[in-house]
């Protein structure tokens, strides 16, 4: 089963600029090793159940730490017996399509 | 910290009528003990990070023992210092409306 | 063809307390007519495309009108020949399991 | 005041393949004209209200014209006095971290 997530977690209470928070999680990630594709409005990340969850409970205490009202949405697409799915959903659409798009 | 997290679980390969697949997710949250409200997009419960996401994974495994392919959604908003969200936030409301909603 | 929407609406610039900001939508969301349930993170509304998307609408030009940074997240279940979904869609469940659900 | 949105939409009655109708969507998205960037769990699009909400309409209504249930999800993010923000969101965490991302 390949778990892919999309996260975003940003502070309420930082005002309006919260660039700096998400750029620590980003840093987490990008330590975690696994697979991911940053985008506007939030960033994917492929593992197992166990391991994405634990990148984002890792993110969620670093910004615990100095935050104290926290937004997160998490949106999940799990599937048996596929991989490699941040760049293979976008290429299946590509084929249906008959032409690249933006990505 | 309370995390309060509205969540859906959905199967994408079961056609359109997935309610048997909600009524095993409910019945998780119930044997968990933790407080809960059902809505008409999704559950929310509350408590601490790990006992809301134990609770998430639980969901989730049974799911994958029978469904190939599955869609979540989950909301967190993370709070310090506050506690019985899931009746507190609706009459905060209530007392900035100066009158009853439905909920 | 009914649209159930569950949506939330924050302003990021304003702090961590954004009760009285929800209230003015919930104002806008009882004077529109349409039937609607609050849950502890998001407001259902159901109805035909135009008559949900023309709430969250006027909610978004309120909130546009004193805040410089806004969030919202929509989530839609649309469905043929479907309606009253704020409420069967619960009750379709609790027959599933066979006992009541907090709701 | 830059609208933007990621959004993704997704037949339930169809099985667990569904490229073929989010193909339909990029299709209409890429006609628009609209700024856009393809994610593997959602497409961003950048407008003001009317435009970006005018094009998921379109979506949805192609979707419904073949399709008996339809869950979308949207996250908007409205700031005021901001553009380019397909892009300039990621620019902005780069140069808070220092080192590039994966995007």
């Amino acid at each position: 089963m390949s778990v892919l997530a999309e996260f975003s977690m940003t502070p309420l209470d930082k005002g309006e600029s919260v660039s700096p928070y998400v750029a620590r999680s980003i840093d987490i990630i990008q330590q975690s090793g696994l697979p991911y594709k940053m985008g506007p409005m939030g960033t994917c990340i492929e593992g197992d159940w166990d391991a994405v969850f634990g990148v984002i409970k890792q993110c969620y205490e670093k910004m615990n730490s100095d935050c104290k009202r926290i937004t997160i949405s998490i949106k999940v697409d799990a599937r048996d017996g596929a991989e490699n799915r941040l760049t293979d959903k976008i290429k299946s659409v590509e084929e249906k399509l008959g032409r690249a798009v933006n990505s």
